[in-house]
């Protein structure tokens, strides 16, 4: 595109809303309202310490309820990475056995990475080319010394979605001691979970994925787990969590937690109809691998898709310059992407490596409108043409 | 005090600040801004990524400014202790020897309690009745084995100031592995720092404390010192803290950070009158000790004083009742002060039981003003006569 053509955006459109979401204006306003009201201390013994532990507990019964959780089973922190780290660090312990998947995020795959330093066992199960997990392999890996089996319910990149009612069957009949850990930050307030009759003991979440703010999440860890503590200090989110609580930060996420949650449904129907268009007008692009499918097994908010004959990045680059803003994948682990030509996530599914080079990911909110649909393919269409015609 | 007397609040006297601050109105729309503005993930290829990634960008020169660093060698995180938490757990290893002093924050010594049981050697330097370092038992203590020294610059519950400048000269004259850390979460913003001159080699600091943002705070990291991560995932934060940034938040830090540089000396003059007049007034109150003197080796920020033949807390609650609000101490270790009977910070100066009981911290902000000490010290007054006469 030259200089001129670049200045003409015609529209707008965010489709990388897996990466991170525009706040609501209720949110944006929420958190305003906690910086001016609720700023006291929740450790401060007066009354506008214990103001701001009200509100605190109020935002832990708003977001326990979403999950079907009791309110002190609800740990706020600083978002999905270190409710990953906390987790996995709380847990594992030299000879510790953990059983997760080969396309994890990074928080958990490096995290791992650093434990094996520590002689953690850990089994990467078989996933099949759509990216399910192979049940069989599960049941087969769990031994006496599997403390924890870690499985990210939607994988962020091609949105496939695990069976956790399967996989939980499997470890209670397999295991009395095994812990089921659930990355839940691209599934919370899209998909319902019920951690109760998932019998799940920790889910991690991060706000700034359902348009609430950055740098909050929430652990829930099921009574009466105990985990060693990530950050130590004060006696903090019951012990777990030390710091001074970002109360105007878990205000916004509480309410964001509440709106997606009570929209879940009406939100679900939306993106799954831009999907379904989506892949509708793809059928007229040539030389393309649908890596999201469009049935149960898939978050209707990611479709990833790959084109080959182009390198994701530029395609990217491409896209961006007529306004449309997508992801090659999880944006946090480019050296790895550079090692294997692109997302490890693709990868591990078996793809060929033009597949994996050529992988893109759109991802959806309720934000988004069907008719960006129609630009998005317009462009892409254009993009291709061109760029596969000079790498020819 | 009667129910019909507790409504009756004539002034609301905030003099927590230690513990927490309100933000400044600049700040929270800055944090809105944001919010609105800077939503887009850093670590995005697109325009929206690089936007916030540039913003972050301005955001470390702002503060690497405000303490005479170099930009990239400001990591943002969530707060003190997460702070405190990442440069031990990053820099120690079994068989390490760590310097500090017995009344750091919770968050360095709860966390070395931890690592002691990883066979991590401590020595907690004696101080004196004010609070100095034995800087004689600093030299001595420092062996081949020791990595790191770890002192806090203003102490969160007295505001005796240690003299980083003798410290530093004899790490640098003893040591040249040991590293050098200050936990300047009470001073950042409030006494001139200056990491190069002062030879640093990490520095704690966090945003709630100087009217900034909750759950935002950031380590200076000289380099080329390089840490093992508390948070692992993606690249972000030069590789050391994973997650995706809190945009929003690190603006208002750096807005904060900014104000209350460029307001300093202001700044310091204005609480300083505070606290003299405040210390002034208090000859009239019997049976006394001011844990906090007037002189350079106190922050004027912070006024500690043990009122002898009451409890700590029952005064505070005197206070609260009449709009004013104080602490104890810090606010976050609760089980530690009933098994002493108050503050640990006072117990390690060699204070009385008595004098430990009666421990309370005024602390001040540049919001406060010189009148609410009248009312405070009326009602301290008044409160001290009731609460002294039921105690016989
Ligand atoms: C000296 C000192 N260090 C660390 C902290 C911890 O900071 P944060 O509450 O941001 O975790 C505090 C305050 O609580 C403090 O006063
Ligand atoms: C599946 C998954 N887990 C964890 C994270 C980390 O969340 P955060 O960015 O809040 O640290 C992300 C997003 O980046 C994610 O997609």
């Amino acid at each position: 595109m030259s200089k001129n053509e670049r200045k003409k955006i015609i529209l707008e459109v965010y489709f990388d809303n897996s990466s991170t979401t525009k706040p609501l204006e209720e949110v944006i306003n929420e958190v305003t309202f906690g910086m001016k009201e609720f700023y006291g201390n929740p450790s401060s013994l007066h009354n506008l310490g214990l103001k701001s532990e009200k509100k605190l507990k109020e935002c832990r019964e708003v977001l326990a309820k979403t999950i079907n959780a009791a309110e002190n089973e609800i740990h706020f922190n600083s978002g999905g990475s270190e409710g990953n780290n906390f987790i996995l660090k709380g847990l594992l312990k030299s000879g510790s056995h953990i059983i997760t998947t080969p396309f994890e995020h990074a928080s958990i795959l490096n995290t791992i990475k650093k434990l094996e330093e520590n002689n953690i066992k850990v089994t990467l199960l078989r996933v099949d080319e759509e990216g399910k997990i192979d049940l069989n392999h599960l049941r087969d890996a769990i031994t006496k010394e599997t403390v924890l089996i870690s499985i990210m319910h939607v994988n962020n990149e091609i949105g496939v979605i695990q069976d956790l009612d399967d996989i939980s069957k499997i470890i209670r009949e397999t295991s009395s001691r095994a812990k089921f850990h659930v990355d839940a930050v691209q599934s919370y307030g899209k998909i319902p979970i019920d951690v109760k009759k998932l019998n799940i003991d920790f889910l991690t979440t991060s706000a700034h994925k359902i348009h609430g703010p950055k740098g909050v999440g929430f652990i829930y860890v099921k009574k009466p787990n105990a985990l060693v503590s990530l950050i130590e200090g004060g006696a903090q989110e019951f012990g777990f969590r030390a710091g001074t609580q970002n109360v105007p930060g878990i205000m916004g996420m509480s309410l964001a937690g509440k709106i997606a949650n009570e929209n879940m449904k009406d939100n679900y129907d939306k993106v799954l109809k831009i999907k379904e268009k989506f892949i509708e007008k793809l059928k007229n692009i040539p030389n393309i691998r649908i890596n999201s499918l469009l049935n149960d097994s898939f978050s209707p908010y990611i479709l990833n898709v790959s084109f080959i004959g182009v390198r994701g990045e530029v395609l990217l680059h491409y896209l961006e310059e007529a306004g449309i803003y997508v992801s090659t994948g999880s944006a946090c682990s480019s050296k790895e992407r550079e090692r294997i030509g692109g997302s490890y996530v693709l990868k591990s599914l078996g793809l060929s490596k033009d597949e994996i080079a050529g992988g893109i990911r759109f991802s959806f909110s309720d934000d988004n409108k069907e008719e960006e649909v129609n630009y998005v393919i317009e462009i892409l269409e254009k993009g291709l043409k061109f760029l596969r015609r000079i790498k020819k």
